[in-house]
């Protein structure tokens, strides 16, 4: 399965854009920084790697060219999301314990979690810096000004959603709903911030920027539905994420909360009692599996990202948009739901 | 030891700002930060509490009266400072394991270190949201630009300084040269970008804005040491540290790197296990502060806090301020190196 052609399209220019925004900040700080970023070894020597999908700059540049508009003036506000989202990654593998990301030793795992910490802060610093470029892009100080308080909302939102993903962990209760409410702050908020960005630096239409920012809901949800699919059933090789990792660490994905909901009965007493246990084994993690398989779980999983991307196609076909990069949205919404990394 | 009146003039008002700044922000995630701030308690009911002193605000509203500005207009950057300090403080606590800050258990002791993280990354977020307002105190864009952009840099270099700060604490080899580089960066960045931020916002003179930069970083100096100062000699009653923490922490604070200097022979050998250590024993705390007193490492390091003083003090005296501002800003820096707290 491979990335739709808009990745590789802004791919460079994202690259060349962050890689700017680093230029010049050569403390040892920063070597945690081009390392999480896939640019260098822990040794500080370059390598060519995998600096993750740049998903969220992808999308924000498609909606400015979607809109209109001219995607190169947006380039700033990309690379903004794109450290939002790692800083967030940085901090998220140090709360999880997480060893492994992309297929390399997260960055705490090497440096420690104190340093890690500092990475992520630095890195989230970073994020205001890029988006201070928008000026020199020519964007007019009250689209900046609007920009700034869109990705500082949508950042406390993931902040928020993190908060409550944590608290979850050790929670029996948790419904579809309280999920599904989780998810909108922790996945959806950046993924609709991104899309709503695009739109503003690209248009002055209100209803179309408003219609992107609702494209991306739908949008963020379906993305992060299909990646608790693969915190279960996808294929360590791929996802680069241990598999069976998010039973391991507790966490309320999709596919436990509606087994949680569903169970019955034995099932129900046997999943209850392995999530009191403080820590799950492996056999623990197979039983769960049989009992997801036992109630559907995964075709359950796969419907609902299928009926959020089904929503955000309707929006996408709604809006006055450019033909090609509309299309081009709607391939890459697909693909979020279809991947398998 | 009371504090000068200028904490007086602006504590209400800065309050009122931060507060607004949270207002309305109900989820538990802001429980964390209001508990830091000293609002409420861990159950999330209000306190009357010390929130600490608000230099920083205090120091950039008074820069901004000193050259002639309306302090109220300078409010947001104010608050934005505060919360910049206090994210790195919840990190700082994390990253140091300390439990208590401020005469109170700290934030991750409560609540674990992953949900302490999620406090400090929306407090750091929120940051960004104070510096927003400044556009509804008719700041022009360009100064709000300007602003941002000295704040950012100020928290890269904060955050640098707190990554040095940490891998100086295995090291033995720390000269005072590295340190004074060390808390130029952890301490006096955020200090002197107050002071210039408050100089920006209050005047179009940039050599004022530049002085009371310079102003600030003396001062930031001054004030750093004589935290080293009360990390050792300090009474707990009064700092609300534990007593010998930063010897016990390892921290390569002034008077540890200047007697890793000085010392010889047989003090040298002893200081050097001491610090070689993985654990340092409450004797061990005793031994070192044993070879400090020898070594007259307490009056160099207050001298050293007063030279960076009286630099501050000509600098201010050299500058064309208001006079009443600038005697309150002489007597606030005379306060820094002599507190007690």
């Amino acid at each position: 399965m491979r990335l739709p052609l808009a990745f590789e399209r802004y791919r460079s220019e994202i690259d060349a854009e962050l890689r700017s925004v680093l230029a010049g900040r050569e403390s040892p700080l920063y070597k945690m920084i081009r390392y999480h970023l896939g640019w260098v070894d822990e040794h500080g020597h370059s390598v060519q790697g995998s600096a993750g999908k740049c998903l969220r700059p992808t999308l924000l540049l498609l909606a400015c060219e979607a809109v209109g508009g001219t995607w190169h003036k947006a380039l700033p506000a990309a690379t903004a999301v794109e450290l939002v989202h790692n800083f967030s990654l940085i901090h998220d593998d140090i709360q999880d314990d997480d060893r492994e990301r992309r297929h390399r030793p997260t960055v705490w795992s090497i440096w420690g979690k104190p340093q890690a910490i500092n990475a992520g802060d630095s890195m989230h610093t970073l994020a205001d810096v890029a988006l201070l470029r928008l000026g020199d892009q020519g964007v007019a100080p009250e689209k900046q000004h609007r920009a700034r308080r869109i990705l500082s909302e949508a950042c406390l939102r993931l902040v928020e959603g993190q908060y409550y993903d944590i608290s979850y962990e050790n929670r029996l209760d948790i419904a579809v709903d309280d999920y599904l409410e989780m998810i909108e702050m922790k996945t959806e908020a950046l993924i609709a911030c991104s899309l709503e960005l695009g739109a503003l630096l690209g248009s002055d239409d209100e209803a179309v920027i408003r219609g992107l920012f609702a494209c991306g809901r739908g949008l963020g949800l379906a993305f992060q539905i299909r990646d608790d699919f693969l915190g279960i059933w996808g294929n360590q090789q791929k996802t680069g994420k241990p598999s069976g990792s998010d039973i391991r660490r507790k966490k309320k994905s999709l596919p436990i909360v509606y087994a949680m909901e569903k169970a019955r009965g034995k099932s129900k007493r046997e999943l209850l009692n392995i999530y009191r246990k403080d820590v799950i084994e492996v056999q623990d993690v197979d039983a769960v599996q049989g009992i997801l398989d036992a109630l559907k779980a995964r075709s359950y999983t796969q419907e609902a990202a299928h009926n959020y991307l089904n929503r955000t196609l309707e929006e996408i076909r709604g809006l006055p948009l450019v033909p090609s990069a509309a299309l081009e949205l709607e391939e890459l919404a697909c693909f979020l739901v279809e991947r398998d990394f």
